[in-house]
This record gives structure tokens, C-alpha cells and sequence, in this order.
């Protein structure tokens, strides 16, 4: 409590709207909520605090619990990869290698070979499996890690959004049949969904990315974008289809029914929790802040007492016991006033607030605010759990509402490219009928690149039937894509 | 479970007794149950393996709501640390040195000065709360980090007891005053009870070091020691009450009552979560392989169809969706027969096993298998839930009681070298009475180094008083001192 005490005191609410100047929202949400501190002296890394971190570890708890439901296993590997690794995949190396940090010495001693922090771990997964893979019994192999990654961004870093060290978590799969691979793709594409949109309440598309936008060493790429209030859109979760150079390089190969050995079909998933962190305080903050879906909250209920009086403190810690049955709560004992309190917690994003005053302890009532609809209600004290568990998931539902209509609103239709820069400009995703996301609509992807600075972020994965001509080309459609600027 | 299928048909169980030969028996363990896989290509770095995972996540998961619960907020610092950081307390840097790995470069860019991977992170944390703490109104100021920590070890490398990356807790805190600082180890040596002893079943000493065995950079150094079965103890975690120097150093000061600008005394404590999960194999295990307690079993309940049957088979699910309301539960559907399943579950330590056959379904009974004491029960099937949650408590109450027993008996009073070479030979601890644990008294801790190979492992934090004179030198005995072998 003392510490953001005294950080209030010093800093005074969010001085600039979402809507008009994001990029200024956004640098203050992260300092004036303490969310994470940019001053730590190696360039491109920060330290995350409790406010980030407490949210951050729920939404890792939630889509471990999601994997592991799916079969997924969990393991440890270590942080470094030897160089040789990286060579086994000729793609891989050549799309990594600009981002790796090497160690090259330890104590006393200069390493014959250097080591890789990990920018992705495949080639640490993969040398085990051909250790432990032998039959089609043991497919689908499926496993994951919750994992720190390391990539030198030459990029301008941004909180959350693109640092030298981030935290993810990557799953690893190996199936028996390229079509068992694309079960797991879709597999991949449902848990997103029950996890980013169903519990963090965020919207997005899941794409196959055109042949000239894959992850180095795929065959076929996958992302889930979600959109800024901006325009632009951010690439949360990927799943790659992997190339077969992966499982020959590795030798993870398994004896199939009809007895003959056969390299597997390897596929991974990488959901970045710093990275969809970021999303959550784009997606669901406001003028005034931080506005978080209950379930990953870093603290879900706030009790305020108005002034400082026996009865009330008393009352507080009497609350409290009853709350934390069901749900986290702390009591704000700072010397603040009242005001400053109520502003600071909306602020936080804290989802209800309890405003604890001597006429309402009297009446036997409550006065509540609610974070989602930043209104107060008044219910009986006696009701506060079941008012909690009701309330609790209409604050859910009202947020994923609120960030799905916004996110459908900006999906429009465009003819021509007249039309899909005017839908960019205006901070919008442009649907529109196009050539071909193999090699061959390269050409007009450049061209909306050069003409508009947007990028062809691929088609559905359910797939949708395009009609007429390309809008850049005049070819014959034969792909539904989505263009959109990027982060 | 396919997997481990594979496992059991190559791995035919423990081949020797824990009291014959440990060290023969931990290195099956590990193997045998698929706990860590060595084979990693870099040496001294493992594979973490998820029958090892899910019981480490859910001892991070007691130890984060501890350390929570007494007011630490949890925070992620970067796993760099620059040189220079190192270098601002003395004795640190010199500790520490022999042990870094370092990062020179990344991309095509040669740094200007190395990176450490963090060994420990006092001189990450510290730089960071001088642009935080300011008052004495910030104070205490109680953090941690849940974190992966690199060292690059000489020694013998060993699974879970000593790797080059391995997984702990830190936790630092700032406070106002020395004595502010003594209640803090005294609360790290309480939160060491609650976890380590109540849940995880690990009875141990809490142990003032003697001067001359403390952290580099510590005023005062604690430390708690677990037993091994062959007299060996271990250091599990350690509590530092450290040189103000690194307060200096860093600059972490505040304006107190007095509005005098002071610096901060420093704690920190560490649990290695890895480390201690060596501690729980070892401790509980027995000549069949692992035994767990409860709380922290990978999966607490496995069901074991004991013939291929749609009766059985439906009556596993069914039991399944019942028991997941309180119990993680699995049913084991491989091919292996019912006499392999029984082995394969015993030496993976699952508390209680169900073996379902059609006799037991007719006459609604259970048969139940409890790993904590080898026996079988049978109970009416209606009463399950019941069962389960009357026997998870007992399950480790019995372990705990067993554990407590044995490292009792192991803790002998000695009198003269001979008694406590003849104790320590034994496989057990030594009580001394002994000349001074300062500087004065590391000739008579030499003598028993060198003569019996066993070090002098400090004093109770809750001082006991000495009698007559010392061990060693026969001058009088200021301290009472625990003497054994570390491993």
C-alpha cells in the first residue's frame, strides 16, 4: 500500500485520451500503474512489477490449464542452444540468427561453441524427441513449456509489446500425418479462442499468413491478429505447420503400423503472455486507465474505507473475511483521501470497488463501483457474495460485448485500392477479394505495402469464398484476404 | 500414457535398495520415472520432464502464495545483469566470478561490456529500488521473483541437486532497521517451516553459518539443511541478512522519522524449487521408487482398469468425473498388463491408485492401494469422495511423521572427535559443544574438515545454550554446533 501511496503523489491520472493520442496513453498506463519500469540499464529490458505480473500469472494459469486439458505436457528445457542446432534447419538459421544473444564464455573459460539464449526453442525440443519417439503409439507426442525468450529486436522496443526478453509459453507436437498436423492446427485455433477471447476478452482473426510471410523454417503459418484502437494489429498466438527438414535434421522419426519408419509431422503454438498482456491494456483500457476482465485481475475487488474510524476498519477486515472466500480483496489503508483513492483504483483497473462509509455500515448497505460500466449500485451488505458471483461474470461478458462490437465495426469491405487506403486511414481492417496468398499475389501485396503501408495478413482459416477479381490486380480472386497495418 | 508404456516395457523398476546403495538409487529414480533427461548437449544443462514439472509448479504455486500472504509482491527482472553491476560489492563479485556465464554479443554486434546471466540478482534488484524507495514510509519494501539461475559449476553435476540452470524463489527485501532485518530472517525461517516441513514433508535445521561459510556480501548468513539417507545434508534455502554495502553501493536510502537520509538493511532468501525437489525424491522415496506427499503429487489419484472392458471402462469415467471435483485423477488405458500398471504407478509415487476390476463393480467396493504405506483397503464405492479427503490429509501426516522420525534419530550429542567421527561415519549429524562459530573457532572446524571430512554447519537460530568446553580445542564452549557432511 505505501509504495503506490506515494506513487499517486506524484503522479496525477492519465492525462491524454485513448482516442486521440495512443501512443501517450499507452506510455503512461504502463508507468502511472506501475506496470513495468523502462530504467533498467541494458538496453531493450525491463522490469516487470507486481500489477503486471500478478495479471500475468493468471492468464498463464489459464492457458496452461487449457493445454494440459488438451493433452499437452509440460517440461523445462534448458535457455541455451548450441550453435550447431541452429544449423540443422537452413531457413531457421538464416531468419534467426540476426536476433540471437551468444554466450561465448563462463569463469575462465572462452567456449569452443558458442550458446544461444533462446529466440524459439525447436532445436532444443526436437534433439530429445528422437530420444524418446519410437512407434506411431507414442503420437500424437504433444508438450509444451512456460519459457523466457531472448531476441536482440532491432525494432524500437515497446513495453510489453516488442522487449529483448519476453515470457511465452510454446507448444511442441509431433503427429503421424500431415492431416493429424492440421487437426492440431485447428486444435490450436480453439484453444485460442476459449483462452484469448473467451477469458481475456479479446477479439481476433486466425489466419494463414500469405507463402511470403512464414515462419522461417514452416511450411505453413498461422496467427491470431488482434486489433489496436489505432488500426494497427498485433500478432498474438502463431501455429506453424513445421517443414519435414525439422524431424530429418532431428531424425524424429517413429515406426508406423505398416512397420515402416516415417518422419513426423512437427507443429508448435506460441502464445506470448507479455505480448497479449499488452493487447489486454489496449483492448479493454479507457480514458481514465486500466480496465481488467475479472478472471485474470491482479486484484479483483478493492475495499475503500472513506475515512479513517474504528468502526469502519473494522467493518473493512469483517468484509474481507467474507469476500476472500470467493474472490481476491485487499483493504487501502493509506493516509489518501477518499477522492484520491477512488481515482488511483480506477486507475488499476481494479474490476469492483467497495466504498466503505459510516451511513452505509448503518444501513447495513453497500456502495459499489464497477469498473466495466464505471457506475456505483447500492446493494444490501447481507447479498455481497452472491452480488460478487453475478457480477463477476457479467463484467466478463460486458467487456468481451463491448471489445467484440468494436472489432466487428472495423472489418470493412473494399473494391478497389482507393477503397482498402481509405478503410487503413481510417484506422480499420479492409475484407477484399485477391489474387492468390501463394507466390504468386507477392506482386500485389507489394504494392498495397509500397501504396498504402499495409500489409495482406492472410486469409481465414475457415476458409471464405472470394468472387469477382483481385482489387489490385484485376486477376480472377481466388482468396478472401484481410489487410491491415501492423505494429 | 502411451508414452510411458513405452517407458516400463525397456525399464523394469528400482534394481537396488535405497540403504545399499543411494546413489546407484537416485540416478535410477531420475531415469526410471522420467523425472530429468541428461542427455541434453550441453554439459551440466537437463531436460525437465513433466512428472517432475506438474509436482515443481504446484510447489512454486505454496511457495508464491506464502511468501504472498506474509506482503511480497512478485516482480520479473531481466536474467541479464550488466558487469558493472557486479562489480560495485566486493566480496560478491569475488564469490561469484568463478561461477558466470556471460553474454559478449548478439546479431553481428560485439558488446562494449559483458552481460552476466543472472547467478543471483541482488545487483539487479538493488539499482532499481533507489528510483522506488524513498521514505521510511516504503519500508519494509518485500519482493520477489519466481526465476531460472545459471552457475557455471564446477563440481560433479548432479539431477535436481546441482545444475547449470536450475529454478528457485528469491526473495529481497529493504528494511529500516537491522533489527526490522532479524525479524525478517526470523519469517523466512517460519516460511521455511510452513512450506518446506508442513507440506512438502521436509524436516530440517534452521542454521546460523558460521562466520566463515557465509554468502559472499552477507553480514550474517541462515540456512536451512535437509538430511540425505546417507548422512550427506543438503542446503536448501538460505536466508541473508547482507553487508550494507550493497545499500551503499546502489544507493537504496531513505528519509526516515527523523527526516535523516539512512540506508537500508538488506535480506534476501532463496528457495531453489529444483533443488528441493530433489530433497522430496530423496526424503520420501523408498526401495520402489517415489513416494509423494498429497499436495504436491503430479497426479494424486490413478485408476487402473485391471482387464480391457466396457463395463470397467465406463465405471473409470464415471469414477473420474467424481473424483476430479477434489483430486487430480488419470485412468491408465495402455495395453500393459495390470501387474505392470501396479509396478509402473508405485515406482512413479502416485498416492493412491484405484485397481478397478468387474468383482469389485458387482459388489459396489473399491479396492484402493495407499503408496504412503503399501496396503490396500476396500471401501463401498459410494463413499469415495469421503475417502479421498480424510486420506490426503492422513497421507501426509504419515510421511511427514516418518521423515520427522528418521532425522531425529539422526542428530547425536558428541562429546570428542573420536564420538563424532564414530557419528558422522554413521551416516548421521553431530551436536558439539563447541569453541566460537566467529572467526576464532575456523582452526577447530579445520581440524574436524580435515580429520573427518565433515563441516561445522552452524548454530539453531533459536540459540541453545552451551556447556563445558569445546570438542576440539577444550577451551570453553560459547556455542552449540551441528557437525556433518554436505553433499
Amino acid at each position: 500500500m505505501k509504495k503506490e501511496e506515494k506513487s499517486v503523489e506524484k503522479l496525477k491520472g492519465i492525462s491524454v485520451k485513448k482516442s486521440e493520442n495512443f501512443s501517450q496513453w499507452y506510455t503512461e498506463i504502463i508507468e502511472k500503474c506501475e506496470l513495468a519500469d523502462i530504467r533498467y540499464n541494458v538496453k531493450g529490458f525491463l522490469v516487470f512489477q507486481p500489477w503486471s505480473v500478478l495479471s500475468m500469472e493468471k492468464m498463464y494459469d489459464y492457458y496452461e490449464k487449457a493445454l494440459q486439458r488438451k493433452g499437452h505436457k509440460p517440461y523445462w528445457y534448458p535457455t541455451v542452444i548450441p550453435e550447431k542446432n541452429f544449423k540443422i534447419e537452413g531457413e531457421h538459421v538464416k531468419g534467426f540468427t540476426p536476433e540471437v544473444f551468444w554466450v561465448t564464455e563462463a569463469g575462465n573459460d572462452k567456449f569452443d561453441e558458442k550458446l544461444a539464449l533462446r529466440p524459439t526453442s525447436e532445436t532444443a525440443f526436437y534433439q530429445m524427441w528422437s530420444l524418446w519417439i519410437r512407434s506411431y503409439k507414442d503420437l500424437p507426442f504433444k508438450t509444451y513449456q512456460r519459457a523466457n525468450i531472448f531476441r536482440y529486436e532491432t525494432k524500437a522496443t515497446r513495453p510489453f509489446l516488442r522487449s529483448r526478453e519476453f515470457y511465452w509459453l510454446e507448444a511442441h507436437d509431433a503427429h503421424a500425418t500431415k492431416e493429424d498436423a492440421m487437426k492440431q492446427v485447428n486444435e490450436d485455433m480453439q484453444t485460442t479462442k476459449e483462452v484469448l477471447h473467451d477469458i481475456f476478452g479479446l477479439p481476433f482473426i486466425f489466419f494463414e499468413r500469405p507463402a511470403w510471410d512464414k515462419f522461417p523454417g514452416a511450411d505453413r503459418t498461422f496467427a491470431a491478429d488482434v486489433l489496436n484502437p489505432d488500426g494497427r494489429v498485433v500478432q498474438q498466438p502463431s501455429t506453424h505447420l513445421l517443414s519435414q527438414e525439422f524431424a530429418k535434421g532431428f531424425n524424429v522419426k517413429f515406426k508406423d503400423k505398416d512397420e515402416k519408419e516415417k518422419y513426423a509431422w512437427i507443429t508448435c503454438y506460441g502464445p506470448a503472455i507479455s505480448r497479449i498482456f499488452a493487447s489486454v491494456i489496449i483492448v479493454h483500457g479507457d480514458d481514465k486507465g486500466l480496465r481488467f476482465p475479472w478472471k485474470i485481475a491482479p486484484v479483483q475487488v478493492m475495499i475503500v474505507p472513506i475515512r479513517n474510524d474504528d468502526q469502519i476498519t473494522k467493518k473493512a477486515e469483517e468484509l474481507k473475511n467474507i469476500i476472500q472466500e470467493f474472490a481476491s480483496v485487499e483493504i487501502d489503508n493509506t493516509e489518501k483521501s477518499a477522492g484520491e483513492k477512488f481515482n488511483y483504483w480506477e486507475m488499476k483497473g481494479i474490476p469492483v470497488r467497495i466504498d466503505l462509509g459510516p451511513r452505509d455500515i448503518e444501513n447495513k448497505k453497500l456502495t459499489i463501483f464497477r469498473r466495466d460500466t464505471n457506475k456505483k449500485e447500492i446493494i444490501d451488505e447481507k447479498n455481497i457474495l452472491d452480488y460478487l458471483k453475478k457480477t463477476s461474470i457479467e463484467i466478463d461478458k460486458n467487456l468481451i460485448k463491448e471489445a467484440d462490437k468494436l472489432f466487428d465495426s472495423k472489418i470493412k469491405e473494399a473494391k478497389n485500392k482507393d477503397e482498402i487506403k481509405k478503410i487503413i486511414e481510417s484506422g480499420a481492417i479492409a475484407r477484399v477479394n485477391f489474387c492468390s496468398v501463394d507466390k504468386s499475389g507477392e506482386k500485389c501485396a507489394g504494392i498495397i505495402e509500397k501504396e498504402i503501408g499495409a500489409q495482406v495478413r492472410g486469409i481465414k482459416l475457415e476458409k471464405e469464398k472470394a468472387t469477382g477479381k483481385c482489387a489490385i490486380c484485376g486477376k480472377p480472386a481466388k482468396e478472401v484476404v484481410y489487410i491491415a497495418r501492423q505494429y
